[in-house]
């Protein structure tokens, strides 16, 4: 079948100094590699964008490899089966995996992972139910803690972790505040979410008061996002014990100057304050667990999520760039083609 | 007794904004109070001076309650009995407590702590077998949890916290790397006390480079006492999944202007890592514990501790403001006076 077919990719053109562009990224076609013994050809449906793979395009130490110039763009991928040499999967069948940034991937059946669309529509596997609902679950529940009657700050709320953070911090029957950058996103947090009160920082004259109105007993969680002079400004107001999970620091990634502020080593001690760095694989034997709880919440529709899904594989560099401007409420998808049935 | 006895006090005279002075302290003396029913009159024997002391001379929101002008500082220190109203010590009793700058004091007997001088000296109760020596211990152990193999490294390692703190990450098997002020520092660390490798930060051109070559695996522990551009560049070589105890930020204490640094964050995202700020009070309830490892680490010869001890009264300003001159080897003490025995 895949004869007379070509296959569309998008491959790290050049590391990108600052802000990526365009020109980060170079469409090529290619044949479709023929499946062999024990692999599937795998047609994609959506696709993830998101925001540590920015981190991925340098060339400095990270956490995970960086991604390699001209070579395809890993990410987050869910695709219909089109071509199986597996007794493990048939044609037909959905399922998700780290695969390339194309249109079709040829990879060994054990490296994807069936999905179940009568549990959840498909793209849910990309954000509430995948690695983003799982970021938001251990990071706030393992790292954060969350006390009945204390109060949760969430940077970035209106994105696709910050939303499941929030949702989850009212379920432990916590005080929530989201910071996000529009009305739209406020609003959405406040009147459908459920979030305590939120601040708009990109309205706000004045970060340091908005945060006293809305955390009138200070903060005990702040699940950081963002980064930068928002996170600052939180930082002076943490109560006694109180524990941060750092997830992202959206703020900084695409800075080429020094990221400089004001140090917080000595707020740590008065406030005998925790704050530590995570990526959700650090919590990979205990992903069974967190699935089970976003699911049930999720059926119990204690948690509800929001896409923002872009149409068409052309359009997958500027979903990626809409990140970095805010464009997206809630999980950020391209999706690409439609599934067969 | 004390008829004829004049007390000589050390208040707080003003709050210093930056570097205290001379004129942050006021000599006065008062007549002796006597000592009534449940009560014991205390002479002091050794005062502890503490960088700590610096935060308390603020009116910022601390870990505990700013000093008060124009009342006694309170401090630790270790006295003998000189005349007694309690059932529970008699005179010639050595105890230690939390008392005023002065050279009697005249309080509760359930204030203080009766102490064993022959266990250890009376001046080890205020070192080692004391707040410094447990503030070492909890926050290596309990935060910093160093492993066998491991690399701990510790800023302000000739002071009195972190030369124990070399010496229990050496006890429990880390290659240790200490960062000090003065080659006689760095000599004594490495001679006496066995550390792997330091760094004279005052005289290192490169600080950057010099952490490299004494740290060629990274740095799984960084024990922090001193927070500013000591700490930054320890920063930029954690392991993954590193852990940093703030104990203090000497660095910080006096500055008046902002106390500004790269941001940290995205250096905890990519090592994993977690820094948590702790003050020695967060581990009263297990004080006891680390009172017998540290006695018994001392009895066997593997805990070396030194003081530098001042002799005078009159000399107590000046040893607080030489901690910040990094003028101290190990615990900074004022000898008051002679034990009568």
């Amino acid at each position: 079948m895949t004869e007379s077919m070509e296959n569309q990719q998008i491959l790290l053109a050049a590391r990108p100094n600052g802000m990526p562009t365009e020109e980060t990224f170079e469409f090529r076609e290619v044949p479709i590699a023929d499946p062999k013994a024990g692999e599937v050809l795998v047609r994609t449906l959506y696709l993830s964008v998101d925001p540590y793979m920015r981190g991925r395009m340098s060339d400095a130490k990270s956490y995970v490899e960086p991604f390699q110039v001209n070579e395809v763009i890993p990410g987050g991928i869910v695709g219909e089966v089109v071509q199986s040499e597996s007794d493990h999967l048939k044609v037909g069948d959905k399922v998700i995996g780290m695969l390339g940034w194309q249109k079709y991937n040829t990879v060994e059946a054990t490296t994807v992972r069936q999905v179940d669309e009568t549990i959840a529509p498909l793209s849910a596997y990309l954000s509430v139910l995948g690695m983003t609902g799982l970021t938001a679950y251990f990071g706030l529940l393992d790292i954060g803690q969350p006390k009945a009657g204390e109060t949760v700050v969430v940077s970035g709320a209106a994105g696709a972790v910050g939303m499941v953070v929030g949702q989850i911090a009212k379920i432990k029957g916590a005080r929530v505040v989201g910071i996000a950058g529009s009305e739209k996103k406020t609003t959405f947090l406040e009147q459908e979410l459920g979030f305590d009160a939120t601040i708009n920082y990109k309205t706000t004259d004045n970060m340091e008061q908005a945060l006293d109105e809305a955390c009138p007993n200070g903060v005990d969680v702040y699940f950081d996002n963002v980064g930068g002079p928002i996170s600052d400004a939180v930082m002076n107001r943490l109560n006694d014990f109180a524990r941060i999970p750092v997830c992202g620091a959206i703020s900084s990634y695409n800075k080429t100057d020094d990221d400089l502020g004001p140090r917080i080593q000595p707020k740590l001690i008065k406030s005998h304050a925790m704050i530590k760095g995570f990526v959700v694989q650090d919590y990979a034997d205990r992903f069974k667990e967190g699935t089970q709880d976003l699911g049930k919440w999720l059926s119990e529709g204690r948690i509800k999520y929001e896409e923002t899904i872009v149409e068409g594989f052309d359009n997958v560099p500027q979903a990626f760039l809409g990140l970095f401007k805010g464009e997206n409420l809630g999980k950020q998808l391209v999706k690409v083609s439609e599934p067969s049935e």
